[in-house]
């Protein structure tokens, strides 16, 4: 508790560089929106990191000083907006019929890789010049294995590919986390405790762990989902305080998390996707667009700073190479996914009622992009149990420029290339809401015939149970609802065509 | 350079305890908010400060750790949020009007104050303890003269009293900054190099920089609010970026202030003002109404935390209390705060068209809340050079205590019991807003055929120099306007009347 009491306030010096840096990216970022050339040929995140090697090249010459991407400082600050703006603004319907799938890709693929890229990093260690042990190779596979949901965004939501690529590979970087984490921390103390001393019980522990950080995580994201729900709605006598509630009590679910081990990133994710729907039913218009223009103003800056200290980062006078190593992991890192990527979707195809096409499969291969969550993660490995650390931080750095620079910017032209499906932007008619509405209920009742529990039967349900539990703020809603009707009304059809539809007159509808 | 290459990255125990400190005090805001007996005799201000009192006993009691407010969390984090919406959200013309009021009143009121209260103080000198020099009395006489923009705006806001006099002391408050900063810093030399080897030039130094700190000030927000609306414009591109860009430049405009030395406050509010018209012009609705509603809930946060934190500060087991002092002090400030106001009214109204009441005189003397400001200062004092700062920040609390709790309770029954004229809530109608056009141009014409250069001159002057200078931005500022036009046209009249206008057949408006 001491910490409020005892911390050192920093001098005007700290913030205004820390502004000065902001501004700086900003700038960067609206140059970059300026110029049509260069946005139609390079990803805005590669850009970012160019810029943030030549930055710090120039703070190496003129100061001295080799600036680095703390994890602190990724983890803390700049992660948590960009995921709570990614679950804030998930598709929650595309999200949940695929979850299966997701959820597969996310768990069993993610697992696969790793042990596929550390068999063959193991497999070819005579190319390189250092020892490495088994257990040395997982907790690297673990690092580098991780698809990054920043880099995804980033690319992916310039493309605009079709939903179910979207849904599927941006769903999987954000689920992946759990997996990641629980792996990462397992093999970390496996490589401290040493492989020889290894029993039984460590493995179990590692499994049952994975259920416990992933649950956790889900667990706390929907309790605070409720406090903030609450927490907007209790607040409505003073508005201008829901935006901050929002905004940090997801932020605060996402540090619980942190603090007590389970997945932050789950937590964030599901807090976001859980609040949404009933925070926006009790606010009122301005508090609401604040809350969605705040988030996607915080997720953009953060990424770009991220971005641009990867680039920094990049730039540094202590890197250690291992060409084999390099061009090993490389190979490796792009095959296993490829591998994993086709035989799961040749799995998941035969269960699914939409399946995922070749074309779809080998954009979702490649659009495996790696971030600063692998950089993150191989920072926090400690030296003193692994002491091949920094060639293991220059490789990853090496597989995120890769994965960034010359897939982020393929991914394009192998869209148009491939013909991939692309995300038509049109907004929904009055007669295609409907339409869907009545269709859902339609497979609802078909479901309670046939006696299934599917998608739309929990759908219905947690329907019923949303409108018991928040009444008011969802009457609130629903006059927001109408409200909007009203504007779809008013922004579709003629004047006249409105009147005669007030006076109960449907013949005008083109239907 | 090297800040953000060592800066110590916290872990998540930090930002959580913030995280949670924050919800707590919005949680108590949102409660006392949800209390209408409550708010109906206290002022917001002195609740917090209550719960701050308690809250500090309690961690004192159970950890023994005694919390205060940090001079540089308060002046570099607390502080800048709110007077960037109060100069954001200026009633600009009624500013401009009163400017020569507001700035007697800030300035020669100001120090008329500080020369009082430390005379009085001075003359009473056997009722205390301990000794004090005339320059420790004039130093601590303008840490406790300043009225805090903050205490006021919390007090102000709440009773709506007309915009007179509303704008009389809270212009007086923003401004003054500019003589306090001056002041403190040449009183505190004055303390350091000792009353005996003060030469002439020290006096007309501090003169010197009573100019250079504002108008250095003023520069500094100027120069920042154009760098804010090019990048506005700029920004278009990037539309998400546009937010950050409203609220960073002016932040820096304070933070670099602090660093050259002038006025901070003052830059930020002329940011603020500045810019305001160009940057609402210049975005879309939704980044516009992010803007305002962000700056609303970061100000109201902020100054909920500072009170908060003053409370803490009054709950400290360091105090050292000196009777004699507390009450002179006291009677003194209530004392010199209704001799200057009265006798500035009575000056000013030999010149002013709009005279002030004595209704209107005796809310402003009363008004003159102090607050954080004063705290900030007396704790950033150096105690090697006046060791009788322990008493001057305990007396300090006391008059914060006392300004804040008696005269901002008893200041809603004084405007009911005086009949203060009240500021009605009214929005324009299309005609009042004519009606106020034409009333301007007129006055611009008999100004140019008297051939004085008044305000009306000024204003149009710049108008005209607006219009040149960002055009585009301009433009699309014209559209908002025109489109919010439609609107009001469309919320006032009937579709009838609605249509005759547009027939301009003007005979079914109700003039």
């Amino acid at each position: 508790m001491k910490t409020l009491a005892v911390m050192q306030w920093s001098r005007p010096e700290t913030p205004t560089l820390l502004g000065m840096w902001l501004l700086l990216i900003v700038s960067a970022k609206i140059a970059f929106h300026r110029m049509p050339t260069a946005r139609h040929f390079f990803p805005e995140s590669a850009v970012l990191i160019v810029l943030g090697l030549t930055a710090g090249f120039a703070i190496y010459e003129l100061w001295t000083v080799d600036l680095y991407l703390h994890p602190d400082l990724f983890f803390l600050y700049l992660l948590p907006p960009i995921v709570l703006e990614a679950g804030y603004f998930m598709p929650n319907k595309a999200f949940i019929s695929n979850i299966t799938t997701i959820s597969l890709f996310a768990v069993a693929g993610t697992i696969m890789n790793i042990f596929l890229t550390s068999c063959f990093i193991f497999a070819f260690q005579n190319f390189y010049n250092f020892n490495i042990t088994i257990v040395d190779t997982l907790l690297f596979s673990t690092v580098i294995s991780a698809v990054d949901p920043v880099a995804v965004l980033s690319v992916f939501e310039e493309i605009h590919v079709n939903k179910l690529l979207y849904i599927t590979v941006f769903g999987e970087s954000l689920l992946n986390d759990a997996v990641t984490v629980v792996l990462y921390h397992s093999f970390h103390s496996m490589v401290r405790i040493g492989q020889a001393h290894l029993i039984y019980q460590d493995y179990t522990m590692s499994f049952i762990n994975f259920f416990l950080v992933s649950c956790g995580g889900i667990l706390v994201g929907t309790v605070f989902a409720v406090i903030s729900s609450l927490g907007v709605k209790w607040g409505a006598t003073v508005p201008v305080l829901q935006p901050i509630i929002c905004i940090t009590v997801p932020y605060m679910a996402y540090l619980c998390s942190e603090i007590v081990h389970v997945s932050g990133i789950l937590a964030i994710v599901v807090c976001g996707i859980v609040m949404k729907s009933y925070v926006t039913g009790s606010m009122e218009d301005r508090a609401d667009i604040t809350v969605k223009y705040t988030l996607k103003t915080l997720s953009s800056c953060c990424e770009a700073v991220i971005f641009v200290f990867l680039g920094f980062s990049i730039f540094s006078k202590e890197h250690k190479w291992d060409i084999g190593f390099c061009v090993v992991t490389l190979v490796t890192c792009f095959a296993a996914r490829f591998l994993v990527v086709f035989l799961l979707s040749w799995f998941v195809n035969k269960y699914r009622m939409q399946k995922i096409s070749l074309r779809d499969q080998t954009i979702m291969a490649f659009g495996g992009l790696r971030g600063a969550i692998c950089f993150g993660l191989v920072l926090t490995i400690d030296s003193e149990v692994v002491p091949t650390k920094p060639i293991m931080i220059s490789t990853t750095l090496v597989v995120i420029v890769f994965t960034v620079f010359i897939q982020g910017t393929m991914i394009k032209p192998m869209v148009s290339f491939l013909n991939v499906k692309i995300e038509t932007a049109y907004s929904k008619s009055l007669f295609q809401s409907c339409m869907e509405h009545s269709f859902e209920d339609a497979m609802c009742g078909i479901e309670a015939i046939i006696g299934s529990h599917g998608q739309f039967y929990w759908k219905n349900r947690m329907d019923k149970w949303n409108s018991q539990f928040l009444e008011p703020a969802l009457s609130r809603q629903d006059m927001n609802r109408g409200r909007k009707l009203v504007k779809k009304l008013t922004d579709i059809y003629t004047d006249e065509q409105r009147e005669a539809l007030l006076k109960r007159d449907v013949s005008v509808l083109d239907l």
